[in-house]
């Protein structure tokens, strides 16, 4: 498939790596900004440009990969009929593409996209789209690039986007909060390393559920008490974990 | 070396095998239950009593790997002079075991242990003794199984595991809560594996702080706002998401 992308991000740049090695041809690539724009072209084998007055128009299919938040502004500069145009939204509604053609979607990765890794991870798709013969062919491009593709409406979506921040989003602040903990006392973080990837590793095979430990699911409140105190010189991390243990306490009593 | 373990779950289980596997003999195991104590002893090329009162009290070394609460109940009934005995608990004092020996110490793993699994974890280790020459032997012995030895004082331990619940227990509390949503919702939790195990990998070598997206560090007030309606059937849950997103927003304002 010939495809336009529209954007430089992270989502933009994994998603271009991947069509591209999955034999797609990404016939341009349109990014505000000159040199991330460029870079983003040569790495897919593409030509680039700078304004959307200057998007080539005879693409077949134009994936919006930009923030949420810019979307409505690209799609009102855009009139592309005859070509599919999706997004990558997790929360925001295929409507907002519908000034832009007939056909248009979403193609939603479920994953955290990072542009600076080199190894890029298994990726489920969830796509949507205004009809059926759309669908289709957004069904086959994310088999192209993934095992797993679903259709998620937008109402779907948005609630899998919940579950996603609760699996990437909050689970790496509280590493954050726990490395910013580390450092403050000089515990070293490094060392928590082994145990963050176990903690991943475990739930591969196991529901979470019937995995947890630690002070608060075995209602030890001495050491609870112990580790409050010790985190009453962070007192938003002290909060954190009063409300984390009464959630554990409850979800298991 | 030739060990005595009292206790048979997760922790006596794990460093068990990874004892035998660094060449050390295992003596004897510990446990009140007749079937696990016989089955560790087993599989670690021992033999089992039912009784702290049946202990070989020949042995050098004496690992006791029981719950938190039970240690100072087995410390009662034990009197090894001239033996090192150390338990592994992260919270407790080295303290409790003072009656039992004069040599006496800690040997915590970081790591969160499974008896069920088959490939064991690297786990750094932190050891604490209550003389020089005790500390010198855990270290040794620490090094046997361990590239990362370190010494951690009672209150240094303590913090660590301060930091460790967030690695392990809070995260996975968080993927639980994902887990149970995702069933009410219908929504597959497999396909947020490679999210899950994205997440972790990420940090291996990123620094957690740098590498935080998601609606609340865009401050992206709209998707918040859409996924708490969605949440409203979940009031621990939403309760949580609000303040994770408070903490993630101070964090990085």
């Amino acid at each position: 498939m010939n495809i336009v992308i529209i954007g430089t991000g992270n989502v933009a740049t994994v998603l271009g790596k991947k069509l591209v090695s999955a034999g797609h041809h990404i016939v341009q690539v349109v990014g505000r900004n000159v040199a991330p724009a460029g870079q983003l072209a040569t790495m897919l084998g593409s030509t680039s440009v700078n304004t959307l007055s200057a998007i080539n128009k005879n693409a077949p299919f134009y994936l919006i990969a930009v923030n949420d938040s810019a979307i409505a502004n690209v799609a009102k500069q855009l009139s592309l009929p005859g070509s599919i145009v999706v997004h990558t939204a997790a929360s925001v509604s295929k409507k907002i593409l519908k000034s832009i053609s007939k056909q248009y979607g979403v193609f939603y990765p479920l994953q955290a996209l990072n542009k600076e890794k080199t190894e890029i991870p298994e990726m489920p798709v969830y796509v949507d789209a205004v009809n059926e013969e759309t669908l289709e062919i957004l069904i086959d491009l994310g088999k192209t690039i993934s095992e797993n593709v679903s259709q998620a409406s937008d109402e779907d979506r948005l609630k899998l986007h919940v579950a996603a921040v609760f699996c990437n989003n909050f689970t790496n602040h509280l590493l954050a909060l726990a490395e910013n903990y580390c450092k403050q006392e000089n515990l070293n973080f490094e060392l928590f390393k082994p145990l963050i990837k176990e903690t991943a590793t475990k739930v591969m095979d196991a529901s979470p559920a019937k995995v947890q430990t630690g002070p608060a699911v075995r209602h030890d409140q001495l050491t609870i008490q112990k580790h409050l105190e010790i985190l009453n010189a962070y007192p938003s991390t002290q909060k954190l974990y009063k409300l984390i243990t009464e959630s554990i306490q409850s979800h298991y009593s």
